[in-house]
């Protein structure tokens, strides 16, 4: 293969051979975690020639936090999208988040988790740098959550003790074991269960 | 280093090498998980000569089982001490389980977590016969904790209406995530947030 001159190449081709190996990246991180993938499987799987991932990111650090940032903001938009539906009644909109999360768990054999869960959980052979990443990601996602649970409470359908951030903060930390158990027995009944006992037990509706 | 005849060894010593083995191998794989650990690595640890791995184990897979194994029983005899104290109102002796995994999250500055969770987590990487036998385990740990509630409920201290069976699981699956946080957040706080949550909320006390 002829020597690649970073500038031979017109600015758009760049970019979308970077967004892909990002997005590959993703789709892989979210199946088998940040170890265990190897840069070579990623740029074979993006049809990117072998030895020109550095022309695309420092390192493979540098690789792994663009991943995350891109994970993080297609999250963002799916919770503001379900969690933001001014549409949809605030507790009906969780459903519809654990409703997609059930499809998607099905629809890749519940062979992909969260790649935020994934990283956390491999956190011992990762830099420092990507621990702070991952908790801002798990404390935006508490806020978007947060927030429709403060809807919920404004609106009469949750008991005016409640605490929306304690909760919303409980509902990552339980979700996330809740889709590593669905993964495990592959099945939904860990997210079924989940959702029974978030709705019936944590979500307290107001007195009477 | 000269050749080793397998029967030149005395049995005791080859139980206690085999042993240490697993015993490192189990402190390793509740921070590191099972693909980001080298043999060598456990070898040098466990202060075993190199190349002496084969003597012990079939093969790396054969080792995981058997941490997972040792492991495993370890907690089985933690459960049974700590949920199945007949002293202790069967309540309190969750909440005495609690407290000893937030000792030893401390003791081990939150960089040892759950060897189970882990495996679970690093599923894609690994082959069927773990699947198998990490369900298993869950399986184990939701029956004895199912058993104390129950006791409790017998006990009058839950709801009639609380289903030990589900409240185990969903206490399981949550407490993964919880133990996930406070690897992640390097803070008791998930787990206290966790407990009080459970307790307070999905412990239905009877009604009055």
């Amino acid at each position: 293969m002829p020597a690649l001159s970073n500038t031979a190449l017109p600015l758009s081709f760049r970019e979308d051979t970077r967004q892909r190996l990002i997005r590959v990246g993703t789709e892989v991180l979210s199946e088998k975690g940040f170890g265990a993938t190897g840069i070579q499987a990623i740029l074979e799987m993006a049809g990117v020639p072998k030895g020109s991932f550095y022309y695309y990111f420092k390192s493979k650090n540098d690789f792994g936090l663009k991943v995350i940032d891109n994970y993080a903001d297609l999250w963002e938009k799916k919770l503001l999208r379900l969690l933001g539906d001014a549409g949809v009644p605030p507790l009906r909109r969780i459903d519809n988040y654990i409703d997609e999360a059930l499809a998607g768990l099905e629809k890749y054999g519940f062979r992909r988790g969260c790649l935020i869960g994934n990283m956390a959980q491999e956190l011992a052979g990762l830099e420092e740098v990507f621990r702070t990443r991952l908790v801002q990601v798990f404390s935006a996602w508490s806020e978007q959550l947060a927030q429709c649970l403060q809807q919920a409470k404004d609106a009469g359908s949750l008991s005016s003790a409640l605490d929306p951030k304690a909760v919303a903060d409980f509902f990552w930390m339980a979700w996330e074991g809740a889709v590593l158990r669905a993964k495990l027995d592959r099945s939904t009944a860990p997210i079924l269960q989940f959702r029974s006992i978030f709705f019936q037990q944590i979500l307290v509706p107001p007195r009477p």
